[in-house]
């Protein structure tokens, strides 16, 4: 090797191991911190107003309560607009293409953190208000929430996000987190200012007291953070927008960072149809789950663990597979050794069990897919799909799919793809994601489209997909991009495959449509020139050529129409 | 809407706080597991065999210790192949893409656990070999381990790979982690079995005794686990063939699971040059983690807790650091308030620092980069870049790209893009990767390739891009896919640019090569039949046509040359 004979130090394994530490969870995502969405000034500020939206229309259809929410974004401190760093750029904008090295280099090492933009957001719910004793590790704790523990269709799931979005504040700004709650007119509001200890992955509560707040119900955080707010396909009014387009019963206030107020007021007073909760699917469960499963059981016999543990396994089914097994039904679920685990689990591989049921998930439906995509695209043609429910590794989800094709679309643009999870628009790292995959390797030429080899199809089309789950399995903690699991990408696949070949008919129809105009067009073109042609070699009348005329048109016009 | 009205249940606020809890981190992650890699059976075997690879050679490596490694699948259970199950396949093949729907979502419903391949997994490392005390928690603890706290160039950086590896094994076949470690000679060997405690994060040691083992000193691990061996791009043989390429100071032995025994022999005896620990970069760091520094300091005052914390700032860069936030020196860092401290922050962006120390990377370099290309990839010309160290978020990098081009390679298809972060191969999640953006964002055909919109380039070309780094950003915690800070994008492309001329280069020498040869054939081709014409209408001798046939010749290479 060229290199110079580096100096070492070599270390043995005492001085190994005096390096050997625990890391804590909010260290581990202070320094992961883009697997939580926070890696660009930009994308910091969607993902926090994202969070919070997530939470309160969560908690306001748990309640039953149509959801009213305020979205604000109000500069903190004065803004340095003049100056454009490298580092405010939007993380998927490509970055700098044509820049030269040194100069690149250069600008990196003379930025600093001084003069990024500063904002305090503020989203305001009428939920059903959260308990004050839960408020500071909801807000203030990482991996702390409901929702994870359970299997319902909901659009937060992990219990980080919105700490996540706090420690982001206070990481760059030093400011707490307010939240004000109120869970009723006849209860007193609160009003707390919570950090996080970052070593601790503890909330610090610097004040939580009673206060007065004219609403009934609801809650309203608020955090300071640096970021750049920007226009465009990654920005907060483009989610806010798709938002509106997913959640027809959601009433929505935003107020801009230039004051602006945009209003989407609700297409519908119907809240979407609740999404239950759900017991896991015997075909999901895997060795080490069903031992913890049969560990933790109240259930005090097999029967009885298999129909209370799990979903469609009633007493018939639960004898089947314990007949398989060769376990006894009134056996204790906690005195299974091993090798009695795998047999269960290979009896429940071959018990024939119904498929979980599908009525947790709340799908949007073909029809508000479709005014959905009217409301928010200027196109020719429309079509919407809803498939059935599916399952992957004994989750139940459902795959829609819509398209708008023609109009003002541009025509040589690649097709725009429209991402949801749960009625939330994902718009950052598409092409890490399953729907982005299955568009791209769906073949849109069978559909009389143009697509290059490896890429998006082009034309004036914008597909729209929305997945429904009990959990999305997100390809990251920033739940921006669904995984590959195969099952998944097969149903986009059939979505996409059902909704293109309403789209070939329309383009079909119109090619034809164009076909017959280009043929009548002839004819309104050459047949005078062949009546007058007649007239001169058979001089005819002009009465008699005008009949001619109108017989070879109309002849024409019979077949052009066959 | 016209879905019927749903059966309500509305929650209140109390009721919801009752099913708030906290979530452990090895919960999540079993949960999540495709975020650690554990997605697909063929998956969970490589992101396996890829954990304890990169341990053992940053053991070496840190030791010392010119790595020699044993990887070994061993098939742990009669093997049902005849079966090909859809949950088998590898999550990026693009799955079952004209099944119809209804068979799909029934053979979904009907696969069970059973019949997954279940193989042992075995690597053994010649390193330092692990302090007996350390062994349980750095194999049977999430978020345990000694590089996430330095800044320094190495493969593993979390503390999770390993330990989730061995939580993946016990969950799908419940066999516990078995570890061989003897830190010398004179030091008895261990042999631990261990369990992860789900719940509480914790190791549960079931034996842990001196042992009798022939090695003097290193580390084995065998893990049990439900897994797919494939072949192909993303298998473990091709991810081992990268490997090698990319460490040409390893000696590897690898037995795949049928018998077969491949041994990559080291072409170097030499270690890479050490990859020094640095100090955080004053320009990355930000308000919490200043705080948090500040806080945690030993030095006594301002002046001397800059100088020790952070690199590049001596006795003068910190008192100009300090004048500029009015700051005395001699403050006690513990007692700076929050304006203190963005007073501090703001001078430090406003003050010039040199950029970070670059010895701390060790590149492959553009000669072994080269190497390992035309050992790996037959081709006809081959490049390769390596940029000078640039900075992200105050964390030293470099970029390296090698390019083949040509010969065997297929000239049609797509180009191959291979990935490297610090020496390991990324084989999966290409599209989330900020190489493969900054290959695709490229302008290829100003280098005379051919390229569709939003595609990879076309022709018989690879491209290898190699990035080192103290902390190579991941998108997700199984370290596939480098996350899109602009900065490194751009280095990606600037080298990607260098090599893209060199390729230019040659495609126009060889296009020019290609003209010469054709305007050659063309005077071999006429000037005979000019001479004969001239002959018969001159009438000249035979020996006067073959002159004239000569000059002609000579001319028109004289001509066709210059």
């Amino acid at each position: 090797m060229a290199a110079p004979q580096p100096q070492r130090s070599p270390k043995d394994a005492q001085s190994m191991a005096e390096k050997q530490r625990e890391i804590s969870i909010s260290e581990f995502f202070t320094k992961n911190r883009h697997l939580l969405g926070f890696d660009s000034p930009a994308k910091a500020l969607l993902t926090t107003i994202k969070e919070a939206v997530d939470n309160s229309l969560d908690a306001c259809e748990e309640a039953g309560i149509a959801p009213r929410l305020l979205v604000e974004i109000r500069p903190d401190k004065p803004v340095n607009l003049g100056l454009e760093l490298s580092s405010q750029q939007d993380q998927e904008s490509g970055a700098n293409g044509n820049g030269n090295g040194k100069a690149g280099r250069n600008d990196t090492a003379a930025r600093g953190v001084k003069n990024e933009e500063r904002y305090k957001i503020i989203v305001e719910d009428n939920g059903p208000g959260i308990v004050a004793a839960q408020i500071p590790r909801i807000f203030g704790k990482l991996l702390y929430g409901s929702k994870f523990h359970s299997l319902k269709q909901s659009r937060g799931q992990q219990g980080i996000g919105i700490s996540a979005a706090g420690m982001y504040g206070q990481l760059t700004t030093g400011k707490p987190v307010t939240v004000y709650s109120r869970t009723g007119a006849k209860k007193p509001a609160h009003r707390f200012q919570l950090l996080l200890d970052m070593k601790k992955n503890e909330p610090v509560i610097l004040s939580g007291d009673e206060t007065v707040w004219e609403k009934e119900h609801g809650t309203r955080i608020e955090i300071v953070l640096t970021g750049s707010y920007k226009r465009g396909q990654h920005s907060v009014d483009n989610y806010l927008e798709q938002t509106a387009i997913a959640n027809p019963h959601l009433h929505l206030t935003y107020k801009d960072p230039k004051g602006e107020t945009i209003v989407y007021p609700n297409a519908t007073s119907d809240l979407p149809p609740e999404a239950a909760e759900i017991k896991p699917h015997p075909y999901g469960v895997e060795m080490g789950i069903l031992s913890r499963m049969l560990a933790d059981t109240s259930s005090r016999n097999l029967a009885s663990f298999l129909k209370d543990e799990f979903c469609k396994v009633g007493p018939k089914t639960a004898e089947t597979i314990l007949e398989t097994a060769g376990l006894p039904p009134r056996k204790n679920p906690k005195r299974l050794v091993q090798d009695d685990v795998q047999k269960l689990l290979d009896a429940i591989a071959d018990t024939k069990i119904a498929a979980p049921p599908t009525d947790c998930l709340s799908p949007i439906g073909e029809d508000l897919v479709m005014a959905g995509l009217k409301t928010g695209v200027e196109a020719d043609f429309y079509t919407s799909v809803t498939r059935p429910a599916a399952v992957y590794r004994g989750n139940p989800f459902q795959i829609e799919v819509g398209i708008a094709y023609g109009g003002k679309l541009p025509a040589d643009d690649l097709a725009k793809v429209m991402r949801f999870a749960n009625r939330v628009p994902l718009l950052y790292q598409a092409s890490a994601c399953a729907i982005h995959k299955s568009v791209l390797t769906s073949n849109w030429r069978s559909y009389g489209l143009q697509q290059s080899k490896g890429a998006l199809p082009s034309g004036p089309l914008v597909i729209l997909v929305h997945m429904a789950s009990v959990w999305v399995p997100f390809t990251s903690e920033s739940k921006e991009a669904v995984a590959h699991y195969p099952e998944i990408i097969k149903e986009i696949r059939l979505a996409l495959q059902e909704a293109g070949r309403q789209l070939q008919r329309h383009i079909r129809r119109r090619e034809r449509e164009k076909d017959a105009a280009k043929k009548q067009s002839y004819i309104q073109k050459y047949i005078p020139h062949i009546g007058d042609a007649l007239q001169e070699i058979l001089e005819i009348s002009d009465a008699e050529r005008n009949e001619v005329i109108e017989t070879l048109t109309d002849t024409l016009e019979r077949s052009r129409k066959l």
